[in-house]
């Protein structure tokens, strides 16, 4: 079993990140490159085979040694018929049979499932969650993803569509949501959202040391709101607080339905750490009922951007260990 | 196993109901009693036995075919030791371990679980959803209990408090829930939600039939507003409409995050019919995600005030097979 080798996709809307790893998840080899979604299905097609075409020429392994080949990629898709149905962040993409193209090109066994559960995946199999086996796990970047994990398996619901905790109404007819949707927690607490949410605030004419920032030209995103609130900066900190907050009360919610034991989030606005974590806790804390909000652990991931790849690569392993 | 004969118990605030019922699921005897909480757990506990007592007595069966008994008890409450640990309508009860209680009197193998579970476990077997294996389940009643079954078995979460929906935030900062939150489903979408709501608007001045009526003596009950609204009252319709969007506001969240086939709304509320149903649906079909919102059929529940009994029998059928 040692002596076999996968392969993980991490499909994204900016960028694929391939990697090859071990049945122990070590990660032996990584590709990166820019998806460049506007240029379009066919061209992205390319990049994905030309990054898993990489690792295979830079391992080295005899054929045979590489099994499998997983995907994780922006849904909605059927992990079953390895269809991507229609991403928001791939212009052009419409019922793509990507796991029959990818498992054509290569002739290895190809697994698809959304990058959000492969995210939660990952952090399950080597990351935050390795030592439970109940967890929720939310994916904070241009949206927010959401991956459940029950009896250490990933939960798919009976169309697989479960788990899109990002699209849990938070405030009912609040901000519109890009599903459609008003006050979904995504249209709160992903990076898109924090920098919407502080514009609205500058647009208003609340003083705050980004407009100087952005006026030199620095790139108005959620990480420029973090750096200035480390520094102090009043509504920096204040926008902060407030995605910490909704965060917390979404996840008071689940919570309360799930019962998980832990609860680990992902992205880069996780990375903003006791900011948005302070206020998060003491929401949960607050709201949700006293032995399941005393159980959970509320912690942030810790593979990083590998997340997502990683997990891609143990949608293989899983895969190719039940198709056997 | 047919031959083999099992003992429900539906312990609520109000009322205590037992039955008597077969493997295959026929309901033969029931004994129906005030719980009279307010007289102190003893009394309850006695009330309990002598309905069980009352069972056996009417059932005529020799020795030994009835062979476990079910309790649906009101939460938090513990099923593998049997412990209830505080419910809010059952006063001075306080870590009673009923399961060994009733073990003890009737020297049978006793299982306990939560009513909300139990009623959702009733549903699933001989009610609503019998053909399905993914469904939730809501009790509309003093409270909004939940139950979430996942492949065909109810769901616990890690402390077995898995399933509260009634505790999921619908406003923040919204109206004040008994659990001690603010904003949850339970504080807009219970009986007792209702009453209230309803109160508030005639105290500030809104005209409506209810005035007479509860004038003329009538129980100002969610049912009577049911009543007054099927009668074209403005208001009773109005509330029954509000309760209906605040039911769908939830079920949509609950949609996007389980993706479950079906979700049956249990309890006296449920039987308002279409007047909730209509704005229910709609809310879930313009909010939830598109692939799970078809997928999900919305029902009332079919077993009537017996789905927490039945689904206590079946817990007991359960649980007694499971330990052979």
């Amino acid at each position: 079993m040692s002596d076999n080798y996968f392969i993980g996709v991490d499909l994204g809307g900016t960028n694929i990140v391939s990697a090859l790893v071990t049945a122990e998840g070590k990660l032996l080899i990584r590709d990166r490159r820019p998806t460049h979604a506007r240029k379009g299905k066919e061209f992205v097609l390319q990049q994905i085979k030309e990054s898993i075409r990489t690792i295979f020429a830079e391992s080295q392994l005899p054929a045979g040694k590489i099994v499998a080949i997983g995907i994780g990629s922006p849904g909605p898709l059927n992990t079953r018929t390895g269809v991507v149905i229609s991403p928001s962040n791939l212009p052009g993409w419409y019922n793509v049979p990507l796991k029959e193209i990818i498992q054509r090109e290569f002739s290895l066994p190809v697994y698809l499932d959304n990058d959000a559960n492969a995210a939660a995946q990952g952090e399950k199999w080597l990351g935050a969650g390795w030592q439970v086996n109940d967890l929720v796990c939310l994916t904070l970047g241009t949206g927010v993803g959401g991956g459940i994990i029950l009896g250490g398996k990933i939960f798919r619901g009976i169309d697989d569509t479960g788990g899109e905790i990002g699209h849990m109404i938070l405030v009912p007819n609040g901000r519109r949501c890009n599903c459609g949707n008003m006050g979904c927690l995504e249209a709160y607490a992903s990076a898109t959202a924090i920098v919407e949410r502080t514009y609205e605030f500058l647009q208003a004419g609340k003083n705050s040391s980004l407009q100087k920032a952005i006026a030199q030209g620095g790139e108005f995103s959620a990480s420029l709101i973090y750096e200035h609130a480390l520094q102090g900066d009043t509504l920096s900190c204040q926008i902060m607080e407030e995605t910490g907050r909704y965060l917390g009360i979404a996840i008071a919610s689940l919570v309360n339905i799930l019962n998980p034991e832990m609860v680990v989030i992902c992205g880069g606005v996780s990375q903003a750490g006791e900011m948005i974590f302070r206020p998060l806790r003491e929401e949960v804390k607050i709201r949700a009922l006293q032995v399941p909000a005393e159980r959970v652990k509320i912690v942030s991931g810790i593979l990083g951007d590998n997340a997502g790849v990683i997990g891609a690569a143990y949608v293989a392993l899983q895969g190719w260990r039940e198709e056997r």
